[in-house]
């Protein structure tokens, strides 16, 4: 039970590519009948909220992957309870193409953003679980603990936002990867990967 | 023929990985008519059945995935019978996604509930053999011969069950997953798993 | 180019497990609609020939991951010309389901089972290809080039039979799984990898 | 974040093998109406292209795949930019099977052919952009600039002479796979392979 971590990061790295993957089956595919240029590019605009949501989910997957493979360097012993806090990470990935294509239908419906935004907070809270499973020591607790609470937080504001204005929901659900891509956060995990490793 | 394991782990792996993440896919998407909150809801109530099935199939699959895990660090020669033993489980957690979407396309029909049973039945029982198989000691094989038995038994009574009570079945197929989280039954496979590494 | 034989295992398990599941995605989900069992019984009766020819589809992958597993034990460089070789085999592979679900659309009709019988012909062809391209001693070319030429030739036997007649051509399907299940087959390749090894 | 490249290979492994068989899912069955020979072989024409764009984005992928494969050997230091230009690889690749599709619809449309320029346009861009993150020595650079250059530039330019002329878009976009599998270009990667391990 405590070993084989290769298979335990090869089925997680499984769902991940294949949620990744059916996220562009999703996307419908126009049928061009205008054969002049410019009708036929009227044709195509309906499909591009599609193509922005398929991008957005594209991208928060590969950050849950990546943030994944991670958290699975500072797995030493994989207990029951923190395989079962990835089978709950994996089964919102799952649920991120289902979740695009609820509101690649209902782009601008609030509870269509409402499912989307409670997705990532499942997706972001077992992530956080997890991390708290891994990491022993109270003081990389500590250090963290305010970056781990970020993600689930903003997801839930997300999925209440939506309520008050869609708008609104939408603008909170990009502060989380944006958050991700701030500079001075890499610097943390490296050093201390070196230091595990 | 005898070597090799690490393929036999990976293409096990490859098919719970995507048998699991195809569960979502077969997941309806409600078209939001209503604007306003409470018809939307109203909307989507319809779809709850087979969020539940869905939540289900999915927990199911991840317990089959985590105890082939634990069984595959027992194999320690892979013998033809074990290799197609293992193709059968494989070819019934395939069949999972389907009897997922059978059921939630007849909740309440009995022989939707007989189908999705026996492909359960088929999972379980192709998983015993190969448990089987690969212990050979008679110890080990009267220590957990019991527990080996137990799920082919209950999903064979919830596949009979279903024609004299849908609810009935339904209540027998929760036994399983519930079994499976009883504490004290985990104690014993991580000994055992430390004797063997 | 010639390294790196775990990433060529691990693509080419990737395409088998998903080749193999997506059959179980094709088959069509009944729908239940008479509440008593008799007659809901005859609502399923159409379905059972693509549960046949789903579980043969089935079977066929199988048999050709176990051999490509064994195949592949053998490799010890990998050329330009073994990857498209494999490449070649993968194609076939992942035409497989669609071959599958056309058979299943027309089961008794010659042009089905022509296509059918052709994809299993290039992807037995392929594989004998591989086989030639692996084993470089003529001594072990010999001795097994008999049994790498049954398949593509029994296959061609078929997608020519079907035009004679349909259920000719299903009886030299059978044949290949039947002859690879054969007791006398299997010694041989166990006892030439344990001198490889 | 700098090591485990086994599963950073594993993930686009998964992706590649995914995107690499769904293009056979999106294979539309025909239905063989007429039991004589000749009228359901006509109605098996109209399915050609479709058959014909299947292989070439089949062939398009696996190109893809062993060159990302022959990439990665050279990778020692997984850097963030790396990891993300790698998926913005994956991102392309998993769009080849839309715009497959979308060539499939529409065979002879210039915006089908734009599209699907475009993503061989995007996913050949970001395979460059990779490799020179990895490659660091200005030699090595200078060697196979012209090399990493042609992919995107032709396709860039196939992606504008479509609308020009829709056939010479096809030709240019048969150029990169005849380019490749031109028998000098092998010579020079085996032998920096070599000296690199």
């Amino acid at each position: 039970m405590e070993t084989n971590k290769a298979r335990f990061e090869q089925f997680s790295d499984g769902v991940f590519a294949i949620a990744i993957t059916l996220l562009a089956l999703e996307l419908q595919v126009p049928e061009l009948r205008s054969q002049q240029l410019v009708p036929a590019i009227q044709e195509i605009i309906p499909f591009l909220p599609n193509i922005v949501t398929f991008i957005i989910s594209f991208i928060t997957i590969a950050i849950f992957w990546i943030n994944h493979r991670q958290l699975s360097e500072h797995i030493t012993i994989l207990k029951r309870r923190v395989l079962w806090a990835n089978v709950s990470i994996l089964l919102f990935i799952t649920l991120i193409p289902f979740a695009t294509k609820v509101i690649g239908s209902n782009p601008l419906h609030p509870l269509a953003i409402f499912m989307y935004s409670l997705v990532l907070f499942g997706a972001s809270t077992s992530f956080s679980t997890v991390w708290f499973f891994v990491h022993n020591s109270t003081e990389e607790k500590q250090a963290k603990k305010i970056r781990s609470i970020v993600g689930p937080i903003l997801y839930l504001i997300a999925a209440l936002a939506c309520f008050a204005h869609v708008w609104l929901a939408y603008v909170i659900l990009f502060i989380p990867p944006m958050y991700y891509f701030l500079p001075k956060q890499e610097q943390k995990p490296i050093t201390q990967n070196h230091s595990v490793i």
